[in-house]
């Protein structure tokens, strides 16, 4: 049935017999994305009546192969920041001195250790205190995804995965909220050797966030810790850089429960359940401002260098997308 | 006495008398010590002959303030090195991976932060087996020295000291052996936020030794804490960089005796006893292919600008400096 329009009979026929959808449809046009959405959260806030819906449907997710239907009902959050640890007022030689002062690197490494457990658990106070946590069915919905840990070892190039061993990888990456170190920088970093006892230490810390976690907590969690670890012979200092909030729609809702049949019509299985690990601003704020939860889906393949040089869309596949979403339309209940 | 000479009367005759001083003396001149005395061991190993002598005196050491002369009987050696941990084979997305990896900063970390224990002890397998005990007496002369807590304190700025409960900060960076971290680099380090999950990070960590540690040990040291210590999480590998050894003068040798009398006949008090916390290439090579002890002192003061612009010389004590040599010669037992 390749390129075949396969939209249910009924579907067809209402269509033709009354000229209509059988739900009313808002578009909304979101050109900010790639820029970071900037004045999207304001113009949703004065227009939330305007964008009153059920539910929106938003086709900025992908598939994980042709045959696996996906439909996304969750995204992490984020809150980055910059950690800085001061020690002496200069660069100093580290024979002179070395002995006497705490080491700016060696404090910022301790603080960083600490914000672990052994076990992969962030120790930030009340960090998890937010965190929904995942029901059984959700788990195992979860497990159907074909995320193995084989797959995150092919993907990464790692010699052993890591994490928290109460959750497989998959969930790691979409349940839990994680705590990130994405930069390092200290005294001497060229090539050789230079014997300085740096004045300062910097890390970019961030943490993905899941529901209902909400980054300005995270950042007082942060702060807490600071306080409560940093050592007297050291100052510090944090910087709250960047923040995004979280996004999840109920896998019952009355969006979801319609996407996936209309998935199920056309692909003839069940559609695979996933929560992203990164964030799409309108689903937050859609979320946040109006009321709205959003069902993502879409009909992307990994191999379609999304962004990249030679951007494909697979017809077929793209095709039974839109027979998906004509048959969506007529299973809301 | 402002710029008169005053060698003893006993050395100043006997000089008339003989017209010669009361011992041999060889000249070895160094003229690569600002360029890191690159032929400098080579050179004293094919002429450990040649230079064969009760002790050499070296005036590259200074004075704490013009009233105290000062013997410097010890230096420290230096072992320099470049740690890096590897991660994934490719800095990752935060939100798509972070979770599942070891993030390779926070390994780092978490190694470095385990190089020391609560009490700043470092916990490297075996690192402190050869440090030569100080004992009351040359502690008690450590006492001495005018470098208090306090003067520790204004010359770095920090909050408050750190290191080894049991030795004062002078005994820290001088009869003690230290590991610093150098310098610190991963991932992102600019301006903003970027949400890299780091392919690698790297740490220059150097320790300086004090006798009889030896800088190819505390290597092997090192390798056994990452081969310990490293999780299978990660990979990593230890560049040796720059190692420079210790040197140390008994106190009660010949040398050091003679310079503390001519020193002392001119001050008119006894001189203080250090060990630097640095290392000068010459005294370790020459103790190390010819054996022959150095004891340093010297006559340039704290505000003389040493290397810098408007360098000088304080006269007065640069002539009481010239006194005390001619009196250290008549001082040899």
């Amino acid at each position: 049935m390749k390129g075949q329009v396969i939209a249910s009979l009924k579907a067809v026929e209402s269509i033709i017999q009354t000229g209509a959808l059988p739900v009313n449809v808002k578009w909304f046009i979101e050109g900010e994305e790639e820029i970071g959405s900037a004045h999207l959260g304001e113009f949703i806030k004065k227009n939330a009546k305007l964008l009153e819906a059920d539910f929106c449907v938003n086709p900025d997710a992908g598939m994980i192969n042709a045959d696996s239907p996906t439909i996304t009902y969750g995204l992490r959050g984020l809150a980055y920041f910059e950690v800085r640890v001061f020690g002496p007022d200069r660069d100093l030689h580290s024979g002179l001195f070395g002995g006497t002062v705490h080491n700016p690197a060696q404090a910022l490494a301790e603080l960083i250790a600490g914000m672990h457990d052994k076990k992969g658990r962030i120790t930030l106070p009340g960090f998890y205190d937010k965190v929904r946590k995942a029901g059984k069915a959700e788990r195992a919905d979860i497990a159907r995804l074909p995320t193995t840990p084989k797959h995150f070892l092919k993907q990464t190039g790692v010699p052993a995965l890591w994490g928290e061993p109460d959750y497989s990888p998959e969930e790691r990456v979409s349940i839990r909220p994680t705590l990130e170190v994405n930069g390092l920088l200290s005294g001497f970093t060229g090539e050789g050797s230079k014997t300085v006892l740096p004045a300062w230490a910097m890390a970019k810390i961030s943490c993905r966030l899941v529901p209902d976690q909400d980054p300005d907590k995270i950042y007082k969690s942060l702060i807490q810790y600071m306080k409560k670890n940093a050592p007297k012979t050291i100052k510090w200092d944090v910087k709250n850089l960047h923040s995004a909030g979280t996004a999840i729609t109920e896998r019952d809702s009355v969006g979801v429960r319609a996407m996936a049949k209309g998935l199920e019509q056309v692909w003839g299985k069940r559609p695979l359940f996933k929560r992203e690990g990164g964030s799409i601003g309108v689903v937050v704020e859609l979320q946040k401002y109006a009321g709205v939860d959003s069902v993502l889906t879409g009909f992307g393949l990994p191999e379609d260098n999304a962004h990249s040089p030679n951007e494909k869309l697979h017809l077929p596949t793209w095709k039974k997308g839109i027979d998906a979403f004509i048959n969506m339309f007529f299973s809301v209940e």
